[in-house]
């Protein structure tokens, strides 16, 4: 493409390349300077392919020198992770008429979107994260006849993006309240389910326990755009500080519930057992994400002299108190400082350590801690599916400074 | 186009389409039911064509229905307002070789932008907003042998981004501090003059109060990413609170001055006068933002029943103390609630009021005060050139409800 990068994607267009290498263009005007990376899958072909690691057509992460500085993660480079085929762009087509069916409230009912609309409004920002983000860190320290699958996602299945929807407990208390007994909080996805298989073994359907009640929204809107079907859209379930997962997507129904539902995702997937056990509803569930911090710059190699350290980290359910950079690999370590806008408990921050850096190798690395003293480990304890990394150490930064 | 939506942009383009149609497909999968948008300048092809109101070339207006309520406005929908033709993509080639020059400090240096991202890094959320901002209301007040030139923006010529960047403060200490006796910053655009013209006459080179050296930043980042060309990248100079084209864009000489420049961007253009005075430097400088709300939803008829009247407010350089509502045109107002996170005292808020709206005809508006007392008036008293308009009469809303 040479070093003349002064057009516009019409005309880069008009030179008469192929459709492909069209898909290719994002926003950023740099993607042109590129090769054209691998094709995204076609419910996501609006992202930029430059910034997402393709690790098969439900899961993609995004590159982790992508994060930025600016909080929020722009919607063409948030990750994806579909448990099922996400529903065709047809479920858009009328987002007000999208129904939704509540029970466990004393005056069942189904309302549309347009109706929930009506009901309130407010706006939240959260990270929101794959509950295996970080597998990548246990599968690195597996021992020899030691497996585990899933995908290993190192940093990148994460975003903070902003939320607009109905409170639902707005909902609930319009529809009388809800009944006695109950104790969760279960959203069921619209994703189809094949025929002729179990929907039980396919279904999305979460339960989270009801005090969440305090600060689940229904959304349908992400970053100021209608909520788009690869993340969810019409309607999706936010359980602020929760894992993705719990974060239902095309919500049809929501219940309160006596027993958590006993679909596979939530009886005997996303669970915390150990790597000889068989996950089941007795192994604790994967619902708040832990106290978590990473690098985000730098990450490669760089001249001697002053460098700003920055790095992103979440409290998960709570307030963060600080974090400490190490520049050794946490021999030694230092209080990094908060700077720019607090989005709220649910969202992460940036922060930044400014370091004189001499030539020689160096182990970055970073350790956050919450309002309630809970820390970052050195390593998680491992667990049969890689669930809720959160250690130090998996995400080093090794570089060089010359 | 038929209701089937079930296609991603990949397989639109195989559909053999133009490269003009393809060009308006945006990543919100709803545009694909749309009539096809007037094509958009090249240099901003990347935007959503279904977003914007193309004035000109040089200045597009954001679409009132898309401001949302999550806070943040995208980039792909941000309003687009140059001065003079923005300079060719090439200017991001390499980003961390952009070359500022600093004077009017006691060590005065040429940096690049590698070595400024070294100094310091901070994260700051700012109402971008356009000085002629709301001038369509001023023009729709005209009598019969008044005139205004300029664009008849109404209120979409505004957003909520968030920046990255260093301080500038920390920039004038690392450069040994102020010379004496200056009293302004004086930013100089990277825009190419065409040979021939006098420079003076379309320079991009503004200059504000020393005071806002207090916050003043050199962002690289909006929103996530790095600087488009479009909105100043590779790095532009941002004074949190003043309008539009004191950001100055391309920024590649920050001085430190005794008087303002002389440009006529400075010198007469962007100056408070009356309608029937030329502008000159006598006249108040176009640079504070004062306060300003408007009714983002809704916009449209709407059927009885409860509706969420939302909107946004700004403070200019101080922070909101409260909105009211009128429903009526403002015989009767309300006080609405702020929602959503805090982005700082330079962002906007999100503000909301619950309203039964039973059969009739209403007018809606807000009016926002400060936390210093100031309100927005009215309407704003006119000026020559149509500046500053935060009346909250201009921007009401008419809207049958059956």
């Amino acid at each position: 493409m040479g070093k003349d990068l002064s057009f516009g994607r019409r005309e880069f267009l008009g030179a008469g390349l192929t459709a492909v290498a069209a898909a290719s263009v994002g926003s950023s005007s740099e993607v042109l300077a590129q090769q054209p990376a691998k094709p995204l899958p076609a419910y996501v072909g609006w992202k930029d392919p430059n910034a997402l690691i393709i690790h098969s057509d439900q899961t993609l992460e995004m590159k982790r020198d992508l994060f930025g500085s600016s909080l929020i993660t722009p919607e063409d480079r948030l990750f994806v992770r579909n448990n099922v085929k996400a529903p065709p762009d047809s479920i858009v087509a009328d987002r007000d008429g999208w129904r939704v069916e509540f029970a466990g409230v004393k005056e069942p009912k189904t309302l549309t979107l347009g109706d929930l609309k009506r009901m309130g409004v407010v706006t939240l920002a959260t990270v929101l994260q794959c509950s295996g983000n970080g597998r990548k860190y246990f599968m690195d320290k597996l021992s020899g006849d030691q497996k585990m699958s899933g995908t290993p996602w190192t940093v990148g299945a994460s975003g903070c993006v902003i939320w607009s929807g109905v409170p639902l407990k707005t909902v609930i208390a319009a529809l009388g309240g809800q009944v006695t007994g109950v104790k969760y909080i279960t959203g069921t996805g619209g994703e189809e389910i094949p025929a002729g298989l179990n929907p039980k073994d396919l279904i999305v359907e979460r339960s989270v326990p009801l005090k969440n009640l305090d600060h689940v929204i229904l959304a349908w809107e992400m970053n100021g755009k209608p909520l788009s079907v690869a993340h969810g859209g019409p309607l999706r379930m936010i359980v602020p500080g929760y894992s993705g997962v719990n974060n239902v997507k095309y919500v049809k129904t929501v219940a309160l519930t006596v027993a958590q539902t006993d679909a596979r995702i939530q009886s005997t997937n996303y669970r915390y057992h150990s790597m000889t056990e068989k996950p089941s509803p007795d192994h604790p569930a994967v619902w708040e994400q832990p106290v978590k911090s990473w690098i985000t710059s730098p990450l490669t190699d760089k001249k001697a002299g002053q460098v700003q350290v920055t790095g992103l980290a979440l409290g998960g359910m709570n307030e963060l108190a600080r974090v400490d950079v190490s520049l050794d690999g946490g021999k030694t370590w230092k209080e990094a400082k908060f700077v720019g806008p607090d989005l709220g408990r649910f969202a992460w921050r940036l922060f930044v350590l400014p370091a004189v850096m001499p030539p020689g190798e160096y182990t970055l690395v970073s350790r956050a801690r919450d309002a309630k003293g809970n820390v970052q480990p050195e390593d998680s304890p491992l667990n049969g599916s890689g669930y809720g990394y959160n250690g130090w150490r998996g995400p080093a930064v090794k570089i060089m400074v010359a």
